[in-house]
């Protein structure tokens, strides 16, 4: 669009959670965001500008979009099939269900809920782990939630279906294309330690120095994934197989529940990334993490939601209570994880993860105009003494109304703009029922 | 109204959740709502009947509405007042600014916005404790929300403010009064056995067996309590001393956090209900309810909020997710507490602590229609495998669409019908000022 003004929108009169270094809040602030997508200017106040557009915030809330740093966005299909019962029973319903049900039309159809989901709920940006990952950015494309996502490394040859050789083959030539917008390189998943041998580990990580590619894999979840990788690997941990094989430096390591100070160190060491993921790991009883012992050793902590198999659902507000309350509880004290770090690990944290921090997390000149705007009349955020504290113990996504993504609404007054919510909802329910076939009798 | 039909609404196309004895789901049923506000039928596919009003739920859940079983609506003036704290530091610095801006219209204010939250998140009974507990009636008369509530009991005059013999003069009154129109008895609401001495609560005993009131009160919340009441009641725990002053028999007891394996015993044995506040425990680090343990010993266990300035929103989804997921944590079990008991905690568990479960808690026919209808064109809750886990694990405010009380809508496409949004959240947040002022310096 041809125009000769530098700025598109100006929201005005909003308190402006910056998430900055210093967690600087601007009551009746303004942010002018360009046509280039990002912040032109950010300040108290009026502000000189040239938009046509100009929204007002009643006030509310304006924040960074969430940024959601471990996911599988496609299994909205498998919502709630494997449900009070351990991550092992549930892989073992779920596993051959996916081979039964999914193609790229199925990946790309629970995706794009998956994507209505995160959107409504004003999670901007995700880390994605799944089959067919084509599909997803195809759903990126059209949706413009901001997604990052690489090919996932298993053993068996999964839904995909494809042989190891073929699958390197495949790897490569993703890996040679630009994935994103951001100047970023492409992602490497290897699943996990214990569903992968020493030799494959090793593969996967020539791959990633080759093309300079970020590494996302599970790690330490479960108290039966130690045992298996303590059994496979001579007596060492997750962390230690992904140190040796050369896959821990800079990796984004989801879940992190059962570590050893060792593993800490480590991790530290590696300026690795844990992504705490509470909604999957209480609900399956996985355990619990050491958020406090990970911040101590100055670990990056994100947050993520898991796949809304796990979880149920994609939701960071969910994140933000379970992880803040438990920490508290298991600590026996009610001043750890304060809020303001609460809302750093699902915003910037979850940047530095994905290595984007100087692109979105925060709101700040020259970053993406990534933002999300409260309800200014939500009884349940009211009143509002500190947005922090808000954020932390009173937000839910019924409260998101506005959602922009570099520069432009995806979600205005609580509707999504860029994704047919009916059909895509009657899309995955009929695919529920093909998902609940492929399971009668197991 | 002079109608010669008997039926006023059918809601249609339902998946209803009854939460009957065996948990019956009906698939594509319907609710037959009749002028008196009672439920005349229920049952799958079409039924007969004379409503001129049919609702069409879209295939979506319908479920009973939910109970509060204890909290402090008032409170939300506090929201969030003192965070990251524990209990004993928030009440240090809640109860001075309690009795500086506390008076009939700030108590009306803050409950009128609860209320507000609480319908709108589908909560249609609360059992309320606070001061001036006319001002709570007045809103549940003009809202349509059920309250429950009676006077709160306590050693300080309290900002009501009134001295001792005083408030019995007052508190016989009151009692003598009814208070609702399911035909239940009042209330009586000693605050804890921390805070009233053995005289006192033998006198609060009386008054209750001569009134047949109910009793609710706080017991076991925090290890800090323990010590107090170990300290003033001889070595005793406060349901020790709650039955040897003769308050225990079917009481309401809110919190129930550190109870050993004689308090238990004691609590089934005197047909006494817990309500659970996870939001509230959690965040003031208050422990965890040995929830597995009271459900073993047959004790009736519901849910509460607490009040929005512990936990820090009236949301009893939140309450749900936050119940389940704990106590399979803390089991490493994800089998305890599955969706089926979550839910009936939420709804037919606190009727029956209310003693209301022959008139509302549950979907059947001849009790009253209060009911919540989900969307269903949420993201969030597709597919829908089992409607019982997702309620329990997918289910937040957002999907609440419509809510029924007696009959009669209070709550219709997120709108709610009785109370004037924008009017008492702007009173609040005026309010919220002079809450602020009052503890500046402190």
């Amino acid at each position: 669009m041809a125009t000769t003004s530098a700025d598109r929108i100006a929201i005005v009169n909003a308190q402006i959670v910056t998430v900055d270094k210093t967690a600087t809040v601007i009551d009746n602030g303004t942010i002018v965001v360009k046509h280039d997508g990002s912040i032109g200017k950010i300040g108290a106040g009026r502000i000189d500008h040239d938009a046509t557009e100009v929204v007002d915030a009643g006030g509310a809330i304006v924040m960074p979009g969430l940024i959601n740093a471990h996911t599988h966005l496609g299994m909205t299909l498998f919502r709630g099939l494997g449900d009070d019962m351990s991550l092992e029973a549930f892989l073992a319903r779920l596993m051959p269900a996916e081979i039964r049900v999914l193609d790229y039309d199925a990946v790309h159809s629970g995706t794009e809920l998956a994507a209505l989901e995160s959107l409504l709920g004003g999670i901007t940006t995700s880390l994605d782990m799944y089959y067919m990952p084509d599909a997803a950015l195809k759903v990126a494309e059209s949706s413009r939630m901001r997604l990052q996502t690489g090919t996932t490394f298993l053993e068996s040859d999964g839904p995909e279906p494809m042989k190891w050789p073929d699958r390197l083959a495949w790897v490569s030539k993703w890996l040679e294309q630009p994935r994103d917008n951001m100047g970023s390189t492409g992602w490497v998943a290897p699943h996990s330690t214990y569903l992968l041998g020493e030799d494959h580990l090793r593969v996967i990580a020539e791959l990633a120095a080759r093309y300079e590619a970020r590494v996302h894999v599970h790690a330490a979840e479960t108290v039966g994934e130690m045992k298996l990788v303590a059994d496979r690997h001579g007596g060492r941990t997750p962390i230690q197989v992904l140190r040796d094989t050369g896959l821990l430096g800079r990796a984004v390591l989801a879940h992190g529940v059962h570590l050893t100070d060792d593993d800490i160190k480590l991790i530290a060491d590696a300026s690795a990334s844990v992504v705490h993921c509470p909604a999957s790991n209480f609900k399956l009883a996985s355990g619990i993490a050491r958020l406090i012992d990970l911040q101590e050793a100055g670990v990056n902590i994100a947050l993520g939601t898991d796949g809304p198999a796990s979880g149920n659902d994609i939701d960071l507000w969910i994140a933000i209570r379970l992880a803040g309350y438990m920490q508290k509880t298991m600590a026996a004290n009610p001043e750890v994880l304060p809020a303001r770090d609460l809302v750093r690990m699902a915003t910037i944290n979850g940047a530095k993860a994905l290595q984007l921090d100087h692109v979105i997390g925060s709101l700040e000149v020259g970053k993406r105009a990534d933002l999300i705007m409260l309800d200014p009349d939500s009884p349940s955020l009211t009143p509002n003494f500190d947005p922090h504290t808000t954020i932390a113990t009173s937000v839910t996504r019924a409260d998101v109304v506005n959602v922009m993504i570099d520069g432009e609404f995806v979600v205005r007054d609580r509707e999504c703009l860029t994704i047919d919510k009916q059909q895509v909802v009657r899309k995955v329910a009929a695919l529920g029922k093909r998902v609940l076939a492929s399971v009668d009798g197991d």
